[in-house]
């Protein structure tokens, strides 16, 4: 098919993107040459400028385009309670609950051997010290529950030891909502495990 | 939720997008702050430079980046068969088929009274122009089968008629590869309509 350059490269950047297949990819490019010169405009400095703006918070390593991010310069958020999740799509879960009112630590990835990814990679020497210098009361390790959720959570934990915080990790147990009967048996296991008293 | 508002902006440009919802357009704005400084240029550009270099191809409407479309610079293509498609996307899926030899004509949409869009809102008086300057033999409609698509395809050839040029329709029939039990009784009388002497 013979079509013009600038189309074809349009459509490989955004065929690129997570999620996006050829099709949408070009239907995407399409959008954007139906767009008003202005408005193509807008949309290519929008990335221009997030790309250049947004950074990682010095405290917590969450994404801001300002000095510290707005969780940390909330005044009304407890400082001293410090949850480590494994990205910013995380702690957003999080924050969508409108429950949690302590501080977040994003570490940017999970340790993951077989994908050669150590702590190195990740943001865990900057939790270290930000937990040994500031008064931090307790760390809520939020990984997932997969098996490098599990291994970073145990990891981060035993350095954690030493610094004299509480660590806790998120309950497991049967998503609200469902039914005894589909819930698969490790789940079950852990919701019985962690049963809690409720008289 | 709070978070940096060049995010926000982007994922909401993302989110404008044809067939993308908010979490994809999410997913999209996480893989631009993930790409290099240099990465996220380039995509802007690309943008940038699609909507500065593409426009209608003067002889056919087709989008191109430079003077004429590659298909009506094709000098093996015979300029005497127009094929006129709806938008560029209907163009492309013809191309893909490789037997097409004609060139074409594109309407950039259909005659829609209930959509506010009539014969001025589209390429017609361009296809009437070129067919009645051009040495055209045939002219093909080839947009699509439903109501719009039809009223078009008749509003045009009504219009070509006084000019002396041949003017055809897509074939109607059953796809290939389907069952009869499956076809709906309107394709299926248009395919009895429309049979072909086989010996």
């Amino acid at each position: 098919m013979e079509s013009a350059v600038s189309f074809e490269k349009l459509v490989e950047q955004f065929r690129r993107m997570p999620g996006i297949g050829s099709k949408t990819a070009m239907r995407m490019a399409f959008y954007v040459l139906s767009l008003s010169h202005e408005d193509a405009i807008e949309l290519s400095e929008t990335i221009r400028e997030a790309s250049e703006k947004i950074h990682r918070c010095p405290k917590c390593c969450n994404l801001t385009d300002e000095e510290l991010c707005p969780i940390c310069r909330h005044t009304a958020r407890k400082q001293s309670l410090i949850c480590v999740v494994e990205n910013v799509e995380a702690l957003m879960a999080i924050e969508n609950t409108n429950e949690y009112k302590g501080v977040y630590h994003v570490l940017h990835g999970v340790i993951s051997p077989l994908d050669d990814i150590t702590p190195d990679d990740i943001t865990v020497k900057e939790l270290l010290s930000r937990v040994s210098e500031d008064g931090v009361e307790e760390v809520i390790m939020a990984t997932g529950s997969n098996v490098e959720g599990e291994l970073t959570a145990m990891y981060i934990s035993k350095l954690l030891k030493p610094l004299g915080v509480k660590v806790s990790r998120l309950a497991y147990g049967l998503p609200v909502g469902s039914d005894l009967q589909y819930a698969d048996s490790v789940t079950l296991m852990r919701a019985i495990e962690g049963r809690q008293t409720i008289t």
